[in-house]
Parts: C-alpha cells; structure tokens; sequence
C-alpha cells in the first residue's frame, strides 16, 4: 500500500527516505518501545483520543518518555496527515523507542526516538461482508499483553501460521480459554449474549474493542466481560474478532470449523452497521 | 566501551556509521530476529562453534532464514576481528532479522538483515573476585526463552530494577521456582552439589552454561539440573550466575540476604578457575 511521503519525528516532519536509525537503537536490539496504529476514513483520524490514552498507558508501564504531551501529540499528528494532504481511508503508525544508545540492557541516558507515518489503508469491505476464517493457537506470549510493545515476535508467527493455514486470523489460547487474537480482540455471541475476555492484564485493551461494548449497552445486548473456552467459541451462534484496521470482523471458521452456518450473523451485522454510524464513515460496506 | 570501526552486514564489511536501517524494519517494529554475543579474549573467540550452532537453532525456531551456513559464518566473523585487529578482551554482537519491509505481521519475501560488530569488553575482575548482589523478580516472558530473540522488553525491565536496587542482575522466578536471570543462567551448590534449571524450553540455554556442567562432571562434582525454589537459593551454600561476559560469577546476596557468609564460595571459585583455564585466558582474575 502506498505510503505517504512526509513523516514526523521527535525533531519535526521531514521526508520518508530521509529517515534511518542506526544499528545500535533500542527498538533493534531489544524492542524496547512502544507502538499505536490509529485508524483515518477519508482523512479524519478514528478513536484518537483513546489511541493517544492508551500510547501514555504503554510508555508508563515500561517507564519510558513521551516526548510530547497528549496535546502536542494530537495537534503533531493531525499537522502530519494535513502535511500529507490525506483524505482517503488510512492508518497511521507511530512507535516511541527508548533511543539510540550503545547496547546495555538498562536505561541509556538518551532521548526516546518516535516516528510516525500513515499508509493508505481501504476498508476490508469483502472480508466485512463475508467474515473470516480463523485458526487457534496456543497463547505463549508474555504476561503484560496490555501493553503494545515491539515484542512482537510470537504474534508474527501466530499471523503467518493462520496465512499458511488459508486464514487471516490466529486466535489464541490459553490453559483452554480464549485470550485474543494475535492483532485483534475476540467475541462471541451466545443466546443473544455477547462475551469476550475482560480486560486484564493478558490482553490488549483494544480501542475497537471498547466501542463494541458501547454499542452493545446502548442497544441493550447482554453484555459479559469473562473468559470463555475453545470449545465455547466452537460452539458459538456468532464470532467476531475486532481491531482498528478490521473493524468488526465476522469470524466464519475456526481450525476448520464453520460457526453456525458459515456466515456472518444477526448481531454481528446490526454491530458492523452502528460501527459504522458511531466512525463517520460516509460509505457502507454494506450494499 | 569502544566499538571497533568495522562492521560485518549480508553484503560484507563496512565502517560502522555508514550502516543504518530504515524505519520499516522487520528488528525494529516487531523484534523479529534474533542475536548472539559472543566473547573474544585476546582477540580470539571463545566458543564460537557453540554460539554459531545455538543461532541456528534460534533461527529454526522463529523461520528465520540465515543468509550463510555455519562455515561462512564463521569465516566471516574471522575475517571480521582479523579486519578490526582485535587483540584486545572484546565480545561481538551478531543480529539477523527478517528484514526490510513494509509493515505486516506475516513473513516478507525480502532477504534477511544481519549485522555484527565487535565491542571492547575487559573482563569484569573486581567482581569475579568479589561477588555481586542480585535481586528476586517474577519471570513474567513468554514460554520459548530457549530462542535468543530480540523481543527483550520484560529483561531490559528486570535488569533496570536491578540497577536501580544497586545490583547488577535480576533472578527470575515462576511460580517460586528459579528459571535464569534476565540475561545469564543461574546455579547454586548444596551440600557439595550443583543445581541448574534445566534446559527446557522456558530459559536460554547458556553456552557457559554447558560449559559449567562439562567442568563440574570433569571435576566429579555432582550436578542436577533440577528445578530450585527461591526459598533453596537463600539457603544456598554458594549462588553463582554464568554469561558470556561475566563468566561464572559469584552471587553474594539476593533481595538483600547475604548467601551464607556473603563471600564467594569455594566451589564457586574452583569453577572459575577451571573456567579460566579451559578458556585460554592468559591472566588470572584472581591474583
């Protein structure tokens, strides 16, 4: 996908190929930041606020800088996609790294090295549509999954695994419950109940994530925050994985297994549309 | 510490500020690959075959695929300290990603990013002779330890900790069993035997390590690799931790608890010599 020409720094926006990072930088050799992937339709940022919150969640819990205030950072960013002159449906990437420093495990004594870019991102409208297989995998990752880090070598595997299992989703497991996917949040619908994983510290406390249980107590679905099985999501009378470049996303196989009849379901849809509402998109995926 | 000018990449020896990466790199966004130090004494390396063959097995694990086999690796590496002429106690630093590539978690059809650099590094004397403090932390990473990964986020956390309580390393535990610390492998001596986790899947499977256990069955010390409680390494008779660059040394308090008399034990000490020996170093740290 085409990414835009102007980046932004810590030192300003300049031109993309103009930014590089020697080898001795902590995100490198340790991952050792932080990241946020903030969602553009038609040019207007999505959930930034939130986004923004959760960066300062995940730079506090690894006790590494900002170098901006929640302020700053908001007026940056929207000079960046004016910068860029956005006004398609984007994304934007933005990571925070504890710098550039000789290699020791603790703290250099350096300033954070952030950047950002936005890529153009269209809605995943088939896929919206038709749903999405998904297959299961052990969770084996760390403890602290609420924070979005760089540490993300076992998501990539997960990820790669479901692509070469013909899925777009890996949804992982733990001691046989369901955690969250390996770059989204789960749900199930059951009897008209909506259930996904509470948000604790295993997991991401996803933006999209958040809206979704909005929605649901503003249209009065039953609402459980709690952990349910891989047999329960088996079972399940509707899935849906959601994140900010996914939307909320049918889930219509699972290792295999179609859920239900192999196609989206009721609440998932009436969701998807209100979705919709809620972000100001101008165009349905919903014909 | 001085870093030798030149530097080892995919397509050959370069000075060292003319490497850099852009931002979309596969080590720098998700912490995809992998490293290995190794330690050079006098210009020579130690345990190179080892290190070489642990990178390989760390690459097998996460798909990585390593742009030379063993041989050329090694002559490179050769080539590299010859190039430098490194004569000096030093350790290289070798890292391979997935390489450059726009962001997805799933693998790029790009060739892999591998760099080395090789680093001054005098043997830590006065704390070989010494001892160090240590502190307890949870182990809280992700469940494949084994594979030296740049996802190093939750030990870049412990060792801080560390610092910040005036040591200089932190032991993890689990469920209040010992596993390693945040980047070496730790052992304690009982009653005149040696016990190591063992080399399970959840901590790095250290190459002095192996060593340790090679010169301690030479020495008809009886070893177990067993699993220990926090509560077993307090009561210790001698705690000691082993890494490329600090060897075998001795640990004289953990949280702030002397381990017995709070001097480095006499086992712990016949180890480094016996170590000092089988490692070609040509001066003793313990005058």
């Amino acid at each position: 996908m085409n990414l835009y020409n102007y980046v932004w720094t810590q030192d300003g926006i300049t031109a993309k190929d103009s930014l590089v990072y020697p080898f001795e930088e902590r995100g490198l050799q340790f991952g050792d930041g932080i990241y946020e992937v903030i969602r553009i339709y038609q040019g207007n940022y999505d959930l930034l606020d939130a986004h923004i919150e959760r960066l300062y969640r995940s730079a506090e819990a690894i006790r590494l800088q900002v170098p901006f205030n929640k302020e700053e950072l908001i007026t940056s960013l929207q000079n960046l996609a004016e910068k860029n002159a956005v006004h398609t449906d984007a994304k934007l990437y933005l990571q925070i790294t504890r710098g550039s420093a000789p290699r020791e495990h603790t703290f250099p004594d350096v300033p954070s090295n952030l950047y950002a870019y936005i890529e153009e991102s269209p809605r995943p409208a088939a896929q919206l549509q038709q749903g999405v297989r998904t297959i299961l995998t052990e969770d084996i990752r760390w403890d602290l999954c609420y924070i979005k880090s760089l540490n993300l070598l076992p998501n990539v595997l997960a990820k790669q695994t479901a692509k070469e299992n013909g899925a777009v989703e890996a949804i992982f497991h733990k001691d046989g419950q369901v955690t969250e996917g390996s770059s989204s949040n789960v749900f199930i619908v059951k009897d008209n109940m909506l259930f996904t994983h509470p948000a604790a510290p295993n997991i991401l406390h996803g933006c999209v994530r958040d809206r979704v249980l909005t929605l649901a107590a503003e249209s009065a679905l039953e609402v459980h925050e709690t952990t349910f099985s891989t047999q329960q999501l088996l079972d399940a009378d509707e899935v849906f994985i959601t994140s900010t470049t996914s939307e909320i996303m049918p889930v219509i196989e699972v290792d295999g297994n179609r859920i239900r009849n192999g196609r989206p379901g009721m609440i998932t849809r009436q969701l998807q549309l209100a979705y919709e509402q809620v972000s100001d998109i101008q165009q349905t995926a919903f014909i």
